[in-house]
């Protein structure tokens, strides 16, 4: 059976990796993925800590950034306390591990991300996501390592063995690219038609707009729907450019 | 409100007792006892790894016998992958820390206990305990880090205990009125800009990006935003008309 991927995002520590890889073949997931480790790859530290496995770090993939990480991604639940400023729905592990498990049946790429040890997933990471899974914590020490908290998710999904009863077919799930390639697109018009006012608002505004995508779950289809309705409007403009 | 107890049976590396007191305080356990620790106590390694956990090392019981351990505990659960022998009523993490909850409303000592990182849990060890709880794992890696294994249990501890946390209050939903609306500025500004060639096709695309507006959840700022996009486009064209 297809199982989720597990990404690791600018991991600082190869012990944790390690870790992580374990905590991956003790729960049935080996498709690990790996952006910008801090301390480059192959990692020694990392390979030690895995133990019987470390066959998931020699078939792991490494990426340079996180938008290349996710380029065929199409389900993408990010592990973090969660975010003030972002509108994105928040679930407990047992609810995100039960979406996942419906998620598979239809999309062949779905992927749990973890941020970095210090300081976790960047609002600009979390707003990526599809859907923020918060493992509750007590107030007294709410940080989790990175591998347990891995272990943690890699249990849950272990649990989630109730059968699932595949939704009815819908659309291809647009990739995460395709949604990148729309807000790129979009930027570029709205640049144009002078939409970003005050420069120091245009990141957090893009990234709202970005979230507006990804809430939606835009099909394949849609995707070209809405560029289309962007060229739609942008055309006109440039017929009476060339007029 | 009183919570089981962590006993570690000659836990073999720091390193593992240090992160099982991180584990145990992310996930509201606070009471560690530790059985004839292969390099004595207190350990240097164990006060690294348990960061702000450390509280928990600093109050840990230390015992030279499992059975001075054990002395005071009412109820035992024991973490193992089982045994052959041993006529013991084998449960899920999930089954145990019911079980553990219910228990707990009239003894005051109840206890996990975990083996050490070599070989695990006795049958010897094994026989003392009320029940065994078994994490299920992979064929291809059965062997749990020790203190990934308490991780594993306390939060599946947590769960049966954290009341499910109410979702984070986020931006008030646009009405199915402010969704309609949205739509009609938007096929007013395409019918203008040709977008619908094909006449008996307009119908069923405006349905589809209707759709996509409703999957998106929007919010009532989303919408504004929304607005002010298309009005971007649109005001560049339209300045281009004036001019």
């Amino acid at each position: 059976m297809n199982t989720p991927i597990v990404i690791l995002v600018e991991p600082q520590m190869g012990e944790n990796i390690g870790a992580t890889a374990r905590a991956m073949s003790n729960f049935g997931l080996d498709r690990l993925r790996i952006v910008a480790p801090r301390d480059g790859w192959p990692n020694s530290k990392a390979i030690e800590m895995a133990a019987h496995g470390a066959f998931i770090l020699e078939q792991a993939q490494v990426f340079e950034t996180l938008s290349q990480g996710l380029a065929d991604v199409q389900y993408l639940v990010a592990t973090s306390a969660g975010s003030r400023e972002l509108e994105k729905p928040v679930v407990t592990p047992l609810e995100a591990t039960a979406i996942m498990r419906k998620e598979l049946a239809h999309k062949h790429n779905i992927a749990f991300m973890f941020g970095c040890e210090r300081s976790g997933l960047s609002n600009d990471q979390l707003v990526l996501a599809d859907v923020i899974a918060t493992i509750a914590t007590s107030p007294l020490n709410p940080s989790l390592n990175l591998a347990q908290a891995v272990a943690v998710m890699a249990y849950q999904w272990s649990c989630s063995v109730n059968e699932v009863k595949p939704p009815k077919p819908r659309g291809m799930r647009a990739s995460k690219v395709a949604i990148t390639q729309l807000l790129s697109h979009l930027e570029v018009e709205l640049e144009h038609a002078g939409f970003f006012k005050v420069a120091e608002k245009k990141k957090r505004m893009l990234r709202n707009i970005h979230n507006t995508f990804i809430k939606a779950s835009l099909t394949e289809q849609e995707v070209r729907t809405l560029h289309g309705v962007i060229n739609a409007l942008c055309d006109t403009k440039n017929d009476q450019k060339a007029c």
